[in-house]
C-alpha cells in the first residue's frame, strides 16, 4: 500500500476520513506510524496527496486530508484478456491495475476451462478488492471497469467492432510475423489469450473484427508477465 | 511446460531420453499426450527440438529426441536484485528466467528483512527447480547462474564495478529525473531494489559505483511487475 485508497464513505468531512480494516492495520504494522506522521492518500477517483494521522486507535486512523495532485493519466489502452485461471486471476487483476489500464474485458476463449468462470474472485465485491490493491501499489485513483462476458463469438462479433472504431486494435499470437510495436502511444484495443493462446479459428474471427496479430519474438510467456511486456512495448511509462 | 527440459541425467542414448517425475506427470494429465504423439523438448543449456513419446509408463516417458534447433538468444543484462520476499521470490525467479535474462545476483538492501535470506527457496535444488519452470515456460534451454551477496556494501565496492567495466549500469529507482531508455538493445548492468526500494545511501552508493538511476513513470510497480516493464523497454524481444 503506497498509497490509501479512500472511498466516499471513509470521508468524515471536507478534509477528513477514518482508515478501517485492512488499511488501518497496514499502517500500525508495516509502515509503523503514529499519530503525527503523514501518508499518501488518494479519493477514489478523485486527487491524491497526503493524510496527516489525527487519532490512531485500535479500530481507525482518523485522518487530516489535503489532495492536491492529480492521478497519473491512465492508460489508453482496453484489455480484453481471456479469463485467466483462478489461482493467477488475482494477481493478474492487481498487475493491470497498477499498470494504468482502466478497461478490461474478460472473454471466453477455447482453452478457458469452464470451471474457471465459477470462481468467487468474480464477484464485485473481489474484483474490487484487487483493482484497490493494485491502485494502491500503483499510486492510483481511477477504477478500471471490467467488463465479463461468458461467450467469445458473440463478444466478437457484435461488441468489439466498436471497441476498434476509433482504434487500432492488437492480438497478441506467438509465431505470428508482425513484431508488437513500440511506442504507439495512442488508444488502442489488446487481445491477450489464456495459457496455451488463443485457438486459430480465434484468432481468425478477432483478424475478421480487425485485429492485427503481433508477437513478442521467441518466448512464450504467463500472461501475468506477457501484460506488462505488451503494455512496455506499447506505451511509454514515462510520458 | 512448453517444453520439456532434459538435463544430462534424463538422457538415455544418443538421441532418446526418459521423462519420470513432474515432467512426464504433466504430459500424461495436461498435455493428455500418448504414446507417438511429439511434444517440444531442449538439452540444457544446448539445442532445442522435438521427443516423440515411444513408450509412456505410470513411471516414466521414454522418447526419441531430434534436435536440430538453437535456444532463443539470451538478454545481455545481468540483473543486480535486491532479495525479494520469499513469497514472491519463487514467481520473481521464474519470470526472469522467462524472459531470458542469464546473469541473476541477489543482494541485500536495508529494507530486505533478515529472515528473507532463511528461505529454503535459496537452496541449489529450489532455485534450479524455478530457473527450469521459467525457462520450460519460454522456451528456452540456457541455465541463468545466480549470486548470492548477503552484504551490500562488499558487493557494490567491491564487485559491482567488475559488472560495469563494459557495459552501462541502471538503477531503477522512482521519482529520479531520466526516464529509462527504450530499446538500448546492448549488454547492461540492471539494478532493482526491494518492496519500499532502495534508500538514498544505497543508490548514492550505486551511483558511485557507476550507476545511472532511471525512472519508470509516476506508478509503483511491485519487482514482479518491474522487471518485465524494464527489461521490455530496454531490449526488443522481436529482435
Amino acid at each position: 500500500m503506497n498509497l490509501a485508497l479512500l472511498s466516499a464513505g471513509d470521508l468524515t468531512g471536507d478534509n477528513t476520513a477514518r482508515l478501517t480494516g485492512r488499511r488501518r492495520d497496514h499502517l500500525v504494522t508495516v509502515l509503523k506510524a503514529s499519530e503525527g506522521d503523514t501518508l499518501p492518500v488518494g479519493l477514489e477517483d478523485g486527487p491524491m496527496g497526503t493524510g496527516t494521522i489525527n487519532r490512531l486507535t485500535d479500530e481507525a486512523a482518523e485522518l487530516t486530508l489535503t489532495l492536491d495532485r492529480s492521478a497519473p493519466a491512465p492508460l489508453p489502452l482496453t484489455l480484453v484478456m481471456a479469463m485467466p485461471r483462478p489461482k493467477m486471476f488475482r494477481r493478474v487483476l492487481q498487475t493491470v491495475a497498477s499498470l494504468g489500464i482502466k478497461d478490461i474485458w474478460l472473454i471466453n476463449s477455447y482453452k478457458v476451462e469452464k470451471s474457471f468462470w465459477q470462481t468467487p474472485w468474480l464477484q464485485p465485491e473481489y474484483l474490487r478488492e484487487n483493482l484497490v490493491l493494485g491502485l494502491e501499489q500503483a499510486m492510483d485513483t481511477a477504477m478500471p471497469r471490467v467488463h465479463i462476458r461468458q461467450r467469445f463469438k458473440p463478444f466478437v462479433e457484435d461488441e468489439l467492432p466498436a471497441l476498434l472504431a476509433d482504434r487500432p486494435g492488437l492480438v497478441a499470437h506467438p509465431g505470428t510475423s508482425t513484431p508488437c510495436p513500440v511506442n504507439l502511444n495512442r488508444p488502442a484495443t489488446l487481445c491477450i489469450g489464456p495459457e496455451g493462446g488463443f485457438i486459430p479459428y480465434e484468432v481468425a474471427k478477432l483478424v475478421e473484427a480487425g485485429c492485427q496479430d503481433i508477437h513478442l519474438g521467441p518466448r512464450i510467456l504467463r500472461v501475468e508477465t506477457a501484460v506488462p511486456v505488451l503494455v512496455s512495448r506499447l506505451y511509454d511509462p514515462c510520458q
